[in-house]
């Protein structure tokens, strides 16, 4: 191969620049084209495409977002569309194409994949549940930033002797609701993986205030409930005044963590040599530390499994 | 006077704890001592005291929050209250009380020193709306705060091309507002000191899309309205897709910023200055540069303005 | 005036892009062109020039550094070279220039406008030592740097009750030191502006141990004295180990703060307005909260002056 | 087992705080007391114990350093020193200890467990050498506060097209240069585990000056070289201004991040179990991501293998 693509699809996550460099960085040293493809598949099938020589991808490493933009593009599951999208690479001498995103992102590049155009897909998104993969990029990032913003709310909840409904995202994936809720050292943690049992939440807050614990904090992923509505069950429940914060996009931008920086670099030169070595209808991953690679069918043929031990972790720190 | 008591009261504001500081190490260095009130007046009422020492204030100047808490305690208006916490100081042999706040937190200041006992006020509130001074401990880094929550967001609106309403604090003023849509670049800001025009807004964000800007961001103080709200009549008025971010109440804590550290130094030194020199119902302030005092009831019978230069600053930058 | 040119010069500080910025948005807001002269003065002889439209400084608000890019040309002190950058400008229709940096950087501007050619400064440096304004842009953020690096620092003083030396920036302006040395509650600071008393600071020390501090912190411009030599000498004083933290270059970088970028979008309009009342020969600056402006000279031939009571201040509240 | 205690040696990691609130919980989730031992081993020998209840570690999972403060004690390898300490301990019912350090503190954990006292070790410290776990607590913060440092280099480097040595820390592991060169985008990077190459460091500065690059950076770790050695090696080489910063102690502070605190609290829990199992001289660690426990012994008597793929990537990535 002389010449791949490159495109950003799905929600945004902070890292998808360092993946980017790192997949024309990586290409350059062998002597191999990079093309970016703006605004995801629309931009595929628009032909929006730039050269994207060493110079072009500097100083992007530590940026959050996407330089090449990303946007939702239903009309790509039909296959005219698709069909279009590779003549236009082809026109352009492109014989690999790079994606990154998420599940939705990779089905994409599986029927590219089996229409005959080698693609392979880096898991890009702050959610974390792309089967396959113990991480994707952007998740320690928003994890990182979650963390920062509950720390801040539990200065003015200590001050004011306050109990905080957080809400975070996580509409399927309880991952950052999880993680966050350690790291932060919630009392009760809400996860569309588990059944929530309200008695054990008004429970652990009864026992707080009993103790004399200044104050409170749930986590709600945004799949389980509206933080406003779960505020006001425990409200009626317990009697206690509830406040909400509900922390919104903040989740998805910021510079990225040291972490989703290297792996972005793993994961943008891994996919590289699997275009290389023509292996397309890949997924590149991290498992046991190694990189690795996988069916891109894995990704959206099976369901993501949130490390459910940090679930019971989390009920024996928070006594 | 040979012992002085400090006590922090309404919402919480970083900085409160280097106030604090402040106040006990420059007593000490005049030889008097600091009795720390906990939970406000409350606290005064029920006796709630304790000596605090040099020691007890060490590495506290760095923490979000108050370590004295604060809480409301409406109750406080009444006159036997008031005789009651007053009588509680003198048989601890206090002389003078601190109180940190805002202009409600001034009002009882205020009382009790026209009962006799003198008090003064530093003026302590995310909101920069305490009359008399241009800053209040809190504002700076509330701030800093919003900005790098919006540098955030601008991140994922540039990657997709979307535009924001973000609500952020101030019912009655809108410094927070307007210092940080200014700093972040906003494309619009609604301020409750300012009627709204929501033509020019509309205006404003279909020129930005004409000229192929990437994004618009949009603040709005709460007191204005909510920014859901906001979100919905924009998007009646545009059809384009508005999203809405309430920054809530990761404004109110964190490390206090440089500049509100230094301020909490310079306040702090002052008020324990004025109590020494029996300059009882005094509030402490910054103006041109220079720590001022003046009458508390200045505070809250004067009404606090904004520097709407600023406004007028803000629509010329964003064309 | 139809066209105007901008240039930085000197050591970089952060929040010369978001005055880049306001300069850019408030010409054009005047209809009035903008030229962007890279490399600063050295890129004004060479005819390095772009012309800068509203989407050129989109997205830079928050950046650190200088998009102008900055550079020494000390060559620039000769007429001949002076008369050759003017002619390029009048090549290129400019009829005004704004120069952003220190009191270096106002000599050149001074020159051009003796020489017919009108110019405007603005204050930018992280030095805060521009006579004439109270602040410069880059000292609020260089402040938080230096103000969250000894934070850090503190943890492990902390832990290990550790005493440490830590040199900040700060030639022959103090005001990092004393403000940053006042925020972070150091023990002594050392300042150009001050004769230090090593004595005073070994008492300070001594007392410090003897009272059972678990930390002590001792702030030095560089100006003043090399952190290790410091180090050594009170180690040979005191006996105790002291630690050196030299804090370096990451002082000049990074995102500015909010209070920064407000101070920029304030300087970087008058600037503008001053061009178009054809006021060259002014730099401006901030006087008791407004926006003044004043003769470029004053800035070169007179000295700044730190606030010095921040220095007595900090020495009542390291008792 | 009804009580045990725990203590932290060596250098301080952020992260060591949330540990020892993770072992508090845990124990107590299990009835268990825990003693809090001050200053390491020395405490242990002197009876620095203090029983730690869960209010005692509320607030700290997100303070830097360690509450239970660190000491070096050399005078612990002295059999009748570690006698004394299991007497002490044994006098106050403990019959358990957990150590939170490096490899050093390990040695004497298992010196008191040969002794017939059963301890555990959890791996606490920024340079990741731990051997048996694929990181210790400390790591993942250290290497963002280095990144964020980088980051803010990098703006003044591109700025003034600087070439810039970054000396970080690591005497004999080079896991901090490593990853954080990875993750900065650095164009050399010099480990203690590699042989340095001058000449390809040489080439590649000189190749990035031919290229039209703006800045280059060269990470160093300390066991290498001292960092202003470096950068006058490579002047003479080169010819081309080199500037240095010297990262030092700030590496040590700071916040943990959501990664430390999340690992904390599974090692803590861990360490908890493996003592009420009466499994004595044994360390947890991480490894696919699982947590696991091995031998004291095997962290002390094998070496700390970085992940040299990392250095492989480092140089494909910077061409």
């Amino acid at each position: 191969m002389k010449k791949i693509a490159v495109l950003t699809s799905g929600g945004d996550a902070p890292g998808m620049n360092a993946v980017i460099r790192a997949v024309v960085r990586k290409a350059r040293f062998h002597n191999v084209d990079v093309v970016g493809v703006y605004h995801g598949y629309e931009g595929l099938y628009n032909g929006n495409f730039e050269l994207l020589d060493i110079g072009s991808v500097g100083d992007i490493i530590q940026r959050g977002g996407t330089k090449l933009y990303s946007a939702r593009f239903p009309e790509f599951k039909q296959d005219d569309i698709q069909y279009r999208a590779i003549e236009r690479m082809k026109e352009e001498g492109i014989e690999g194409l790079v994606v990154i995103g998420g599940d939705g992102t990779y089905r994409g590049a599986m029927q590219l994949t089996d229409k005959g155009f080698p693609c392979v897909g880096i898991p890009g998104t702050i959610d974390n549940d792309v089967p396959g993969t113990e991480y994707t990029i952007g998740f320690d990032t928003a994890l990182n930033t979650v963390v920062e913003s509950i720390d801040k709310i539990r200065d003015t909840a200590t001050s004011h002797e306050n109990t905080f409904v957080i809400e975070v995202m996580g509409r399927d994936a309880g991952d950052i609701a999880l993680w966050a809720g350690l790291a932060a050292g919630a009392e009760s943690i809400l996860i569309p993986e588990e059944a929530y049992d309200l008695d054990d939440i008004v429970t652990r807050l009864e026992r707080g205030v009993a103790r004399g614990k200044r104050h409170s904090i749930i986590i709600v992923a945004e799949g389980v409930m509206n933080g406003h509505k779960l505020a006001n069950l425990l409200e009626e429940r317990t009697g206690i005044k509830i406040r909400t914060s509900v922390l919104g996009h903040i989740q998805r931008g910021g510079s990225p963590s040291a972490r989703d920086r290297v792996l972005a670099g793993r994961f943008g030169a891994r996919a590289v040599e699997l275009l290389l070595e023509n292996k397309g209808g890949r997924a590149v991953g991290v498992k046991n530390h190694a990189i690795i690679d996988y069916d891109l069918r894995k990704a959206f043929e099976t369901k993501h499994q949130a490390d459910l031990s940090l679930y019971t972790l989390s009920k024996e720190l928070s006594i």
